[in-house]
């Protein structure tokens, strides 16, 4: 099963960790772990044990068939205790990033004299690097997610309100081979683009408009990110300006892209192109993330980040330019970190405004 | 501002409380205490700040006029660090249902000799019960499920994946008035049907099968939750039974509901039926759930529940039998309670098999 090794590889860290055993509570840890994609915790010591309830019994029998799955009937606290108190622990760590003060005080109650070990960004490293797998499920990922931009650029027309194109996006996401879209689409007509994270709403899109369009497919899990803004008409001299600018600093940033690079460097690269520019204010996020079982991961790609680049990584190199009352301009590109550099596995098309 | 007054019962609660100040991490409990829909935190003590970052400035201008918006550059803590500080706080409220283990470390670091109470299900009796407004929009919500429910069922038929009936159950619920969908939708035929949370897949319904269609559309925030099982052509006689089985179930529960009730007794209700009709085994979750900023939020309707059904409350009625290999039958309802009883706010058809 694709999950042992993962499993093999976290139980070499316990001596490090200064645990004998495991409570994994986030979504994305327990899916990679086990495959599992319901709702659950998984228990690893000497075994692993899937937590879920009756719900998802037929699908984790299904998702990770070698493990031992317990379908709780009461709460998770107890079964969980149980199951450890069984194991022999004595010192169990948990996810102190993502369970809640209230869920550990009850785990605590509950395992008495058990030691509870709080551990931070439990698997972040291991899940920043991908395998031949994942990286292919992304391909595929990113690539319906392309098919689905140009075929929602050909019905592309003045009059179209956001909410109708988000949703052909959704659709098209699927006819392409995604199994959904990963997280709300945006879709934001003119002056609405100068919100970097705009909800699609009823405006409709006018032959003026800067159009922003950031979405992605999700394919068992893996998550696919692309921004493009684009225009109705020949743009304006501002909009190729801007575009332009927004271009070049994503070009900047994606010749950064290697290994040993921080990720506080490519940002830098992409932040100082547009501060050049006379834009500086309005780069008004992190340029970038990784992708993976979730849509923002490990490594960061923001101004401060010291997350060091390595073969295996997926990140997003996503710069813009937001201007309030006149609108904005995102790209956004997914980049795999090479031996030797970088490849950019987004294949959308840009305008080439010189 | 209709999130002035909340603020103030908030407010007025700090004695009881033993606070001065409340740090508000949620994303539903800062909509419904600031209107603001973007990611962020709601520091109140004798004002209200909402911290946000640069992705949401104007959203949060747009949807939480009245108040102090911070805009952060650095870390979340910082700056709710430095307005507690300079609001004078010295007991500080936090939802330790909610805040991590890591994050509430944090944040103690940084208010050093300030205090930190955890506060167990903040809002949650403030929002389990609906004003008018929030009455009004989950009819509507409600309403436009329904909708969508009667315009995809007239295209049911046997070839169509599981995938395609949802993405046309979610243009549809856009068409019919919602934002969107307010969860992932659940359809599943056959076999499938047995999973209580099946994720749609590619098989294609065949004319015998059970489809078990549970989604729910989304307005400002508010959820609706509808489950419908259907059937392609004259149902069996063991898919009759099961039916009747449930919708006697639901039926009883539904006569149950009313102010003064508790939850675990709706539950028993319907459970209870199940049980006498042979398959108490193959009702694997509780029967309900409040529905508001959340899909699953307070009260809950389970087989241990002491929640008090009031007036004003919205519930979900969803009880269920599920048997491997065959298949499932769910029907779900939201119901309001009313000060004299209840009203069935779900008007999407059910069978009547006698």
């Amino acid at each position: 099963m694709r999950t042992a090794g993962r499993v093999a590889r976290l139980r070499e860290r316990f001596d490090e960790l200064k645990v004998d055993a495991v409570v994994v509570s986030s979504e994305a840890n327990v899916r990679y772990l086990t495959g599992f994609s319901g709702e659950g915790w998984a228990v690893i010591d000497g075994e692993t044990t899937l937590v879920t309830d009756g719900r998802y019994t037929l699908r984790a029998e299904r998702e990770a068939p070698g493990l031992q799955v317990v379908c709780r009937n009461g709460s998770m606290r107890d079964v969980v205790v149980d199951r450890l108190k069984r194991g022999g622990a004595t010192r169990v760590g948990f996810e102190a990033d993502h369970l809640t003060v209230n869920a550990r005080n009850d785990l605590k109650r509950g395992l008495r004299g058990i030691g509870l070990v709080p551990l931070a960004a439990l698997q972040r490293a291991a899940r920043m690097i991908k395998d031949a797998r994942e990286v292919k499920l992304l391909r595929q990922a990113i690539a319906a997610t392309d098919a689905a931009f140009g075929a929602v650029c050909k019905d592309l027309a003045p009059g179209m309100t956001e909410v109708d194109l988000a949703l052909e996006i959704e659709r098209q996401l699927r006819l392409a081979g995604a199994d959904g879209a990963g997280f709300p689409s945006i879709v934001a007509g003119g002056p609405n683009s100068a919100d970097p994270h705009a909800e699609p709403g009823r405006r409709k899109l006018r032959l003026t408009d800067n159009v922003k369009l950031d979405f992605g497919g999700v394919l068992q899990g893996y998550h696919a990110d692309l921004t493009r803004t684009v225009f109705l008409r020949e743009p304006t001299r501002k909009q190729r300006e801007i575009y332009s600018v927004v271009r070049e600093a994503q070009r900047r940033a994606i010749a950064a892209c290697q290994p040993g690079v921080l990720g506080k460097d490519v940002d830098a690269a992409a932040r100082d192109t547009i501060r050049e520019a006379g834009y500086g204010e309005a780069f008004s996020h992190g340029l970038g993330h990784g992708v993976g079982l979730e849509i923002h991961e490990g490594p960061g790609l923001g101004h401060t980040s010291q997350d060091v680049l390595q073969p295996g990584m997926l990140i997003t190199v996503e710069p813009g330019i937001y201007l309030k009352g006149w609108g904005g301009v995102r790209l956004e590109d997914i980049v795999l970190i090479t031996p030797k550099g970088c490849e950019v596995l987004t294949k959308a098309p840009k305008l080439d405004l010189g």
